[in-house]
């Protein structure tokens, strides 16, 4: 799906009073990040590292692995499409409602897809896939998949490759990853992304993190100079300031606490728990599509109709958090909504 | 090929005299741009357009064709790939010597390979071939195959796709281009790239302009937000000051051919003509891969080492033009190697 993510107005240079419509952090680019970046542009003048290398390096270390178990890509979503490229033809099974990319990039590829609801996974004793996708916490609704249940599907599926999206494991109010589970899994391949956590999208930055051989499987797929050179040095910037730059893990919390409390006191919506510093809505009255005109018209709000994820309905939209003052805006004007 | 392309000190941080080992523009960044992209640092906290279509339109409007004729890609490699993909399995005729990444796309994508060499083109009445492959100008030689040929080609091989890579065109002393043919000709697909002419290899931007129908079939390979939007401001940038940032043709002409009159006065070398401002150059005495290393440890100089194009051997390097002081070194150089 080329269009239909959100974030779809801003570049045309459209005045929005606040954007709740991409999931990214809302505290904006990181703080030196512009000024790092001022300082490489008479470095576009010369080739970028072909493979990355040095990027990959610092990646490792902050992982505390090996270089050989990392692999970055111009986004997570070529990342998405080099695994399902790896895997064409197997048969895949993905968790949804969920990131639309997983099931493009599985259909680009011959896969055999199969889609389950999450709270049906642990009943699927007879489940034959090759492949399962999850993004964990997910997107569109902030949902959390506990590591012990991930480990369970690991253990007992040792032929099946399970692929967990960490694009939003930064934001989760509580630290999720997998990543600890690695040494003992080789079928456990974790997708991160750069850009989510850091409030970057305009950077295409995420990697794979998973065993030796999976990524030298996945680096037969490789063209030199995949990666720019400011996509480069943006990834060595986070990768070597990346503990003072995180979000603030409590503060998040404390803020989507505060804001889904605010909203659920709407009578028009309903909201769905969530981890992660956006949510799920679902419009009680009209459709989101009305909604997100309506809020975009009137109030030049704009949100994420969430209509399009495979298993959600028409009355479904997300949002994420703003500051205060942006989240204030949006509940005074949802307040209006078929007033 | 990953490594091995030249322009492969710079990024390391070693100080370089000069640089001949990367066939760019040496008139570095075109000047504005610098200023230009500093001004949309703060873009990148919001997501790019994800098909790039306002650059798509700038393209199109600088070629005087539809947007349907035009694709823009993450340098031209990556859409050398994504063609590779698109004949996966077909039969693919390079000529050689050229650009490795041709050979290595079709190889991955399962072509079967047939090599030419350039002069034996005419002759080839027989060639069984799907898709044809060229660069022209050439790279690593800068020849170049004039356009009646080409046409020729196309003329009486209407089955067969003719790919021709221009990405060297904007730098060659007379235009050359065969976008005029477009309109008569559906199996005629064109590569440029905005990076080599503009001297920015730094940031990844190339174009296919062909029949609407092939650039939909390459579509069935997008992902959303392939190009950032550093990448994405560039090209809009150069698209619209293109006529201003061009080259200029007779000076490099000129520049080149004073340069070439000097190295050929060197009795330990022998150089080709050329119709672009590099040269592909070889050694009378000892290996190129040796006197890469001398010139770089004994005068901070850098050339490519062009044993590894198919087709040239150990003695093959190539040198690009650089400002007429920085020829000078190494043209001193060069006087004392094997002295």
């Amino acid at each position: 799906m080329i269009h239909g993510h959100g974030d779809d107005l801003n570049f045309k240079g459209m005045s929005l009073r606040a954007d709740f419509s991409s999931n990214t952090y809302y505290g904006g680019l990181p703080p030196g990040l512009t000024e790092h970046l001022q300082d490489q542009l008479p470095r576009l003048a010369h080739y970028p590292e072909p493979d990355a290398a040095e990027l990959t390096r610092l990646l490792a270390d902050l992982h505390n692995i090996s270089p050989e178990q990392v692999l970055p890509g111009n986004g997570a979503t070529a990342l998405i499409y080099r695994l399902a490229r790896l895997y064409t033809g197997k048969r895949s099974a993905i968790l949804v409602p969920t990131f639309s990319e997983y099931e493009d990039a599985c259909r680009l590829n011959n896969h055999q897809l199969t889609y389950l609801s999450r709270e049906s996974l642990s009943t699927q004793s007879s489940l034959n896939a090759d492949v399962i996708w999850l993004c964990n916490p997910n997107n569109p609704d902030g949902s959390l998949l506990p590591s012990v249940d991930i480990e369970t599907l690991l253990k007992t599926r040792p032929q099946t490759m399970v692929i967990v999206d960490e694009a939003y494991e930064p934001l989760a109010f509580q630290p999720c990853s997998v990543l600890p589970l690695l040494p003992q899994y080789s079928n456990l391949v974790v997708i991160r992304s750069l850009t989510k956590a850091f409030a970057m999208p305009g950077i295409r930055l995420g990697y794979v993190v998973t065993h030796p051989k999976i990524i030298a499987q996945l680096k037969y797929f490789a063209q030199p100079w995949e990666l720019g050179t400011m996509t480069q040095e943006t990834g060595k910037f986070i990768a070597i300031n990346h503990q003072s730059l995180l979000p603030d893990r409590k503060k998040l919390e404390k803020e989507t606490n505060l804001f889904r409390e605010q909203l659920q006191q709407l009578p028009e919506f309903a909201f769905y728990p969530t981890s992660c510093p956006f949510l799920l809505g679902r419009t009680l009255q009209g459709k989101a599509s009305e909604l997100k005109h309506w809020l975009q018209d009137k109030y030049s709000l704009l949100i994420r109709d969430a209509t399009n994820f495979r298993g959600l309905d028409s009355s479904h939209f997300r949002v994420s958090l703003r500051t205060q003052k942006e989240n204030q805006l949006l509940i005074e004007a949802l307040k209006q909504w078929k007033a």
